[in-house]
């Protein structure tokens, strides 16, 4: 395989049937070797409180009891991922929609309670990729079979349980795993263009952002808050070869517009 | 491929987690190409209930309207798929869960209203499978790949629209579209050892049953009520190719005991 990309959408652009529906249209019509990655968080927190119970998220990740993890798993692996798969078949896209466990596709270790803020905070059923966790000889055999795998962010710890993984990092981790077997870019899709300089302006788009760029823009302030965590996390997937990460608008992905992150 | 095992288990075993846990070491343990096909309708309708909801079921079949189909897709593709793949994996069987979305595997057509019992009925987001609606190639490429499809009984119209579909149904369609590949078995398992002579005595099972003998057993009375449209199907499914279809309790799989179906 020559080249592969790996798309990850948030949750806002799979709780918006319309920008779900044109980013299924586009993803489809995009050639090559490629595989989704999705969120579905607001989803979920609906789902919880529908049942009756509060979400809980410290530093923005979820706190994950039995019963969360079950509500995660039915909201993601079920109602999201079967959806974005009919979607993506409707638009003769051969989807096949996987959470961590099937196919031993991703293994992940339940996360040892951590100190957050000064306090002990245990998350439960979250989990963290293990190093070479990602089965992407599996992932590859469905590419060269024509197939785009459609990950949701449910891992497994090959011990029978089912592990609740942030989906930024399911995306980096697999974009991380398949570049040792071809050349391949991460692209990151939300509701904004990319990187701006000034965030109310969609007109300060950065367009190419590289390692040294990344220190003077964290240094004068102008990249902070969530956006900090995200271009962290790119830089490190460029490290451990990825060729360039993009980020970009859920609507722009049939075009050049966005941000690229490069070595 | 010489021969393939397709397997069914309702909702009882699926609901059931030390029934769940046996089933699963002892189906790992099965060698050759083997499918699954799982159930889950009484988790649902206690998801629907949670929810503030009251399954509606005609002749058997649950009305889907669009919150039901949601709820179904969560919990048969969500919650129930996932777990029994990640209680395979951890038994060494490299599962792959799916829905009929997934690879195009299973194409299906929206039920128009039909009159049950003298009134007309809509089930909504029912699906009744295409004649040639399993894609036994895609099937048969996971399993010439070493793994083991289990799927949920959740179809899709290639339209973009998921369907509810019975899992009986899905199992034998698939059993049958196999059968068009290789000698293909189909395994039914459920709470009871076979078809009984006498439904509460476990010592009068039936250990074949050929076509003659179940006409004979349908007029004598001795299998009537939830058997009957089972073993209907399980004839239906030997008309069109499959070797055999044997009835068996999941905690029998790894043995002999249970009804065999015979052309």
């Amino acid at each position: 395989m020559e080249k592969i990309k790996v798309f990850k959408i948030g949750g806002n652009v799979v709780d918006n049937p319309e920008r779900l529906e044109k980013f299924a249209v586009e993803f489809a019509a995009i050639k090559g070797h490629k595989v989704l990655i999705h969120g579905g968080g607001a989803i979920a927190s609906r789902m919880q409180k529908s049942l009756g119970m509060e979400p809980v998220m410290i530093a923005g990740r979820r706190v994950t009891d039995g019963e969360t993890l079950k509500i995660v798993t039915m909201v993601y692996a079920g109602w999201c991922n079967k959806n974005i798969v009919a979607l993506l078949q409707k638009n003769g896209c051969n989807a096949v929609g996987l959470s961590g466990a099937d196919g031993g596709a991703i293994t992940a270790v339940k996360r040892a309670p951590v100190t957050v803020e000064g306090k002990e905070v245990d998350y439960g059923y979250v989990g963290d990729i293990m190093p070479d966790g990602v089965n992407a000889g599996f992932i590859c055999s469905l590419l060269e079979a024509g197939m785009t795998p459609v990950f949701c962010a449910i891992t497994c710890d090959g011990k029978g349980n089912l592990l609740n993984t942030n989906a930024d990092t399911v995306a980096s981790s697999i974009a991380v795993s398949l570049s040792g077997l071809a050349r391949t870019d991460l692209v990151f899709c939300f509701e904004k263009d990319g990187v701006l300089l000034d965030k109310d302006n969609p007109l300060s788009l950065i367009e190419k952002i590289s390692p040294e760029d990344f220190v003077r823009l964290k240094e004068s302030g102008a990249v902070a808050d969530g956006m900090l965590p995200k271009l962290e996390n790119a830089f490190r997937a460029i490290e451990c070869g990825v060729e360039q990460v993009v980020i970009k608008n859920s609507e722009n992905i049939g075009n050049d517009r966005g941000t690229t992150l490069h070595r």
